[in-house]
């Protein structure tokens, strides 16, 4: 790639931020656009729907920007809880790293690659045409003394890091300490569940276990509920809570039209009638439901409350049974953070499906690129003429052939990308979680290997599965075929920085998918519930921790990435302190708990970057340097057994 | 190796093991040699020594042979305890799963080698000159219908061991909790050790702990101890114990001289009075540094104990600080299981040690046969010529020329594993346990590893160093590898069985260093303190484990190793319950705990035979049998994590 190319997508791009800043600034001030743009000011009704006209909604501002920029974390802590916090700080984490190693690569090592003769030496009179090439390590001379000063940087720039992840974790964890000694006493935190409660012939679930607390707990235990099978009961209930919102809100705006045709040939009814009718109904069938629940269907799973927090502790700590299977006892999730689908009493099933979901993660994962592949060769010029023939006369224009065989694939690969955290929340919902939370930050870490492996290391090793997976097989050719493969690909990726992580943010401070969703629904919508979404972590943690892993790898290959990561970085804090204040409210708190995720991930990056470094240094015939480094992925490992030691399970 | 080989050191060995089962029976009978032989009945006051003589004494008896074969497992159980009931276990638990084996082996898979002709036919008429391959895997013909036959044997084998690992592991854990249930309390159930106990500046440990624990658990807190510096002491009581045992001695039999000069040249003393003084000396010293306990150094680890077992378990599983590396609580150990000398309350000093006894472990397993070799190089001939020139005359003999270069790099290596058991001890009593169990147990692990990389791969790929570690840097190699190199050495492992394992156990019976060390001692030794042994666990469960290796490993290749391994089972279950009987007595009791150490083995055991089969078809050419082969490790694993899932921590 030259530098001109580089150049030409880093002004479109910048072009496009641009326009989506402008864009946003003055669509997100339309009242219309509120339930998108600002649901959580609306839900708090802090945002009144302002009807009038007024000439400041056509101006694009910037206000929002500092604002955002300027967020205090004990604001973000207030207002959001302590995941949000989490999420930023991991933002700002990343850029004090990349602040530091962008001063080192861009004024140390950028020269020192400028000035080597490897491949072949700057044109400076014409800098645009040259190869990106020349600015990476590929430039530098083999055997140039030079190369110490990458060593140099490796270690520094991992002894920074691994400082900065040490305080962080501190931070956190204290963080996470101050959180639990200032919530009030919830209910969840008196409760545990039970799961695989043994039952005897004679005796049913909910004896068995007021049977095993008061004998083993009898000063601390409170009472118990038995988990039963209850579908129906929660879909007419869920019905209900439908119904008598819509109801409320005929009823506080009675200037609306409120009478209607039920079905298509039916007579003229007053919806507040219709709707009270239909409620007193459900409300029948919710009380026959509710006296035949003790009938239904009870598991073996119960949650059992204590009497103090204490006591639900030490039930919670205790190993209950001398079976490890049976009275399996876990945390209480807050009410609202339960997720009943899929759940499960039994160990031994609990335990399969997770089986069973780990294979399919790894399969998914693995041979994700397959089907991928065989829709995009699918989707060439003859296959849409033959399916869409009305499209012909436009496709055999040559520039829209362009476009579409250009940009098709890429599209399909984005779409196909875009379903992954769905599909990995869903893997990781059957896969036995009582709680959202749980669910959630199971997702984030398939996600995020898939992203590695799917996006890393598939344009790192070009070539088949098998041939992709062997390479892992022999751990010990590893360095060399990362030193020879990862360098060749530093163009594409710091070109990834530009278009996929700056158009992607800006898609989140624009927030298309929804903007289009509200604006097909709006015409059809006649009651506005105003739902505040949350913010899927699971899709963003690992997207972020993706760009940290490009920085951590290509800092010293290819200096020339981080500025264009920093602005990413930039962008997303702005972007993302934005959509807190405006967007996304918590609805449960996992408090803190995604962070050893970013913290795994940052030391595999930085063991990955030991990996490469050895390898090049080899492949410069400096195999003094890389002998040297070999200390270096054992301590950083080590260095992260004692943050396991020291700041797990908090 | 020819059959006739074979049979010559079957010969030899099954000669010297009557001949150690006859002189032990006369030997153990002479009431001389009661101290070495029956320790245990001795301390009991069981057995007297009689010192008159009987004809008896001179006729071997086989008696003891079928009492100690017949002896039930509630008997040594009861007075043994549960270790030595699971060690018995462990070897009825091999010959069980060999006996089906070696049936299936003999039976089936013998005949099957027999008749293949991929080495060459076998020559019926003269079997003794038939190479010990035929009746190997290697004869079967590549692409034969039969090896069908040997698939089947290593699938049925493995489940039949999963199956009979299951029920062990249950039966094992049944009896743990009825030991627990039947064991009387005892003070140190109540007590928990806590290390890394936070010091400020003006409190002393002491009154740390005593505030921590009257706040946070003050309804069972009961009290504490701080563990002080206090090697002196300890000498001194020691001291004291010595001389007022060997007082006692003196004094309950005044029949004996219990006159003595002191020092080469001193007067003649009356030893009770002797004794009698120093005593009282030491006595005062030991008041005198008692009173000067409270100032000698305080460690930062306390023990404390709680009003009952509910409580102590309590503070043990719950995490007491929210910094883990403080206040990190364990269960105490027996009082007489504590170990001292290398005692470390922090948690950092811990952890540290533990990480560089890891290393020298691993370099000490990797690198140990390096320095045997040298030791085996330097004592050549002409060497010894130099170093000893009186043994010149003798060893100008040709017969005892070939006798020492023959035995003596043997001799060397035998010497040097000797030494291993203790230096692993040694490096696991460093790594920061508190109890001679639990270091015994590490030290079990480690010899177990050590055994498995020094004989078995040691053996099968000979080589370098650097070229057997780079085998397992490439995993996907390692079956292929397996395959070639494992059948290759059967016919060394089947005669190692017979050579070093029914020597070794002969041996064990026959106490040969403990009898030399009476002998060297009986003359010096005036007052006899009879010290009643136990049995090193980590020395000789290793060695059973490492011969069910070989069994799993080799029944389908060399299906000749069974008869002979079960024989050296039985002799193992015959001499060991007679030593339990006679000369062991436990000190502690890790209440089974050795179990899974047994359970692991087998499951690598197995996992290990899988891959050699693998290896093996696809050398056959049998590629549909190595590819249904692949289940069957990833089964057995599976197998082994539900069981950890099942039993763990019981």
């Amino acid at each position: 790639m030259l530098v001109s190319a580089l150049l030409t997508s880093l002004g479109i791009n910048s072009g496009l931020c641009v326009l989506f800043f402008l864009l946003y600034s003055i669509i997100s001030k339309q009242p219309s656009n509120y339930e998108v743009y600002v649901p959580r000011l609306l839900a708090k009704g802090n945002s009144r729907r302002r009807s009038h006209f007024n000439l400041e909604r056509l101006i694009p501002s910037t206000g929002w920007i500092k604002r955002a920029w300027k967020r205090s974390e004990e604001d973000i802590l207030s207002s959001s809880g302590l995941d949000a916090l989490v999420f930023m700080r991991i933002i700002s984490f990343s850029l004090r790293v990349f602040s530091f190693a962008g001063i080192i690569g861009v004024f140390v090592l950028l020269p020192v690659n400028c000035m080597g003769t490897q491949l072949h030496e700057i044109d400076f009179t014409d800098l645009s045409n040259n190869s990106l090439d020349l600015f990476t390590i590929s430039n530098v001379n083999i055997g140039s003394k030079w190369l110490w000063i990458h060593f140099s940087a490796v270690y520094i720039v991992t002894i920074f890091i691994c400082y900065q992840l040490y305080n962080e974790y501190k931070y956190i964890s204290s963080e996470r300490i101050a959180y639990f000694y200032s919530s009030k006493p919830q209910p969840h935190q008196f409760t545990i569940l039970v799961r695989g409660i043994p039952v005897s012939v004679c005796s049913s679930v909910s004896e068995s276990v007021e049977t095993f607390f008061t004998e083993f707990h009898p000063t601390t235990y409170l009472s118990h509920m038995v988990v039963h099978r209850t579908s129906k009961l929660r879909n007419l209930i869920n019905e209900a809570k439908t119904l008598s919102k819509r109801l409320l809100h005929l009823q506080s705006e009675p200037s609306q039209h409120t009478y209607r045709h039920i079905g298509l040939f039916g007579q003229r009814v007053d919806l507040v009638d219709h709707y009270g009718k239909k409620l007193v109904d459900i409300e029948q069938s919710v009380r026959l439901e509710q006296s035949n629940v003790s009938l239904a269907e009870e598991t073996r799973a119960a949650f059992v409350s204590f009497k103090s927090r204490y006591g639900a502790a030490i039930a919670f700590h205790l190993p209950q049974s001398t079976n490890p299977t049976q009275w399996v006892t876990e945390q209480a999730p807050e009410p609202d953070d339960v997720y009943w689908p899929f759940f499960s009493s039994s160990f031994m099933r609990t335990w399969i499906s997770k089986l069973v979901v780990i294979v399919a993660c790894i399969l998914l994962t693995i041979l994700f690129l397959i089907p991928v592949v065989v829709v995009q060769g699918l989707t060439n010029l003859s296959q849409l003429e033959t399916w869409l023939p009305f499209l012909k006369s436009i496709l055999t224009i040559t520039f829209f052939g362009q476009v579409i065989t250009g940009y098709l694939p890429n599209l399909i690969l984005q779409l196909f990308l875009k379903i992954v955290p769905p599909i990995m929340e869903f893997l990781s919902s059957i896969q036995g979680y009582i709680s959202h939370s749980d669910i959630e930050k199971s997702a984030c870490k398939k996600v995020l290997w898939f992203t590695i492996w799917n996006i890393f290391f598939a344009t790192v090793f070009s070539g088949s599965v098998l041939s992709k997976v062997s390479i892992f097989l022999e751990p010990k050719n590893i360095p060399a075929k990362l030193a020879v493969a990862v360098p060749a690909q530093a163009s594409f990726f710091i070109a990834y920085v530009v278009t996929s992580g700056w158009t992607s943010i800006s898609s989140e401070l624009f927030r298309i998918i929804p903007l289009i969703f509200s604006l097909v629904t709006r015409c059809c919508k006649n009651t506005d519930e105003l739902e505040v979404p949350s913010l899927p972590y699971h899709r963003d943690i690992p997207k972020i921790l993706f760009f940290g892993l490009l920085g951590i790898t290509y800092f010293f290959l290819a200096p020339l990435i981080l500025p264009f990561l920093l602005a990413y970085l930039c962008l997303a804090y702005i972007i993302f302190s934005n959509q807190f204040i405006n967007v996304y409210m918590p609805k449960y708190e996992t408090a803190g708990k995604f962070w050893p995720i970013v913290h795994n991930s940052m030391i595999f990056s930085l063991v990955l970057m030991h990996a490469i470094a050895i390898g090049i240094f080899t492949l410069k015939k400096l195999s003094i340097a890389s002998t040297l480094l070999f200390p270096l992925p054992v301590l950083t490992l080590l260095f992260n057994a004692y943050c396991r030691k020291r700041f797990l399970p908090i």
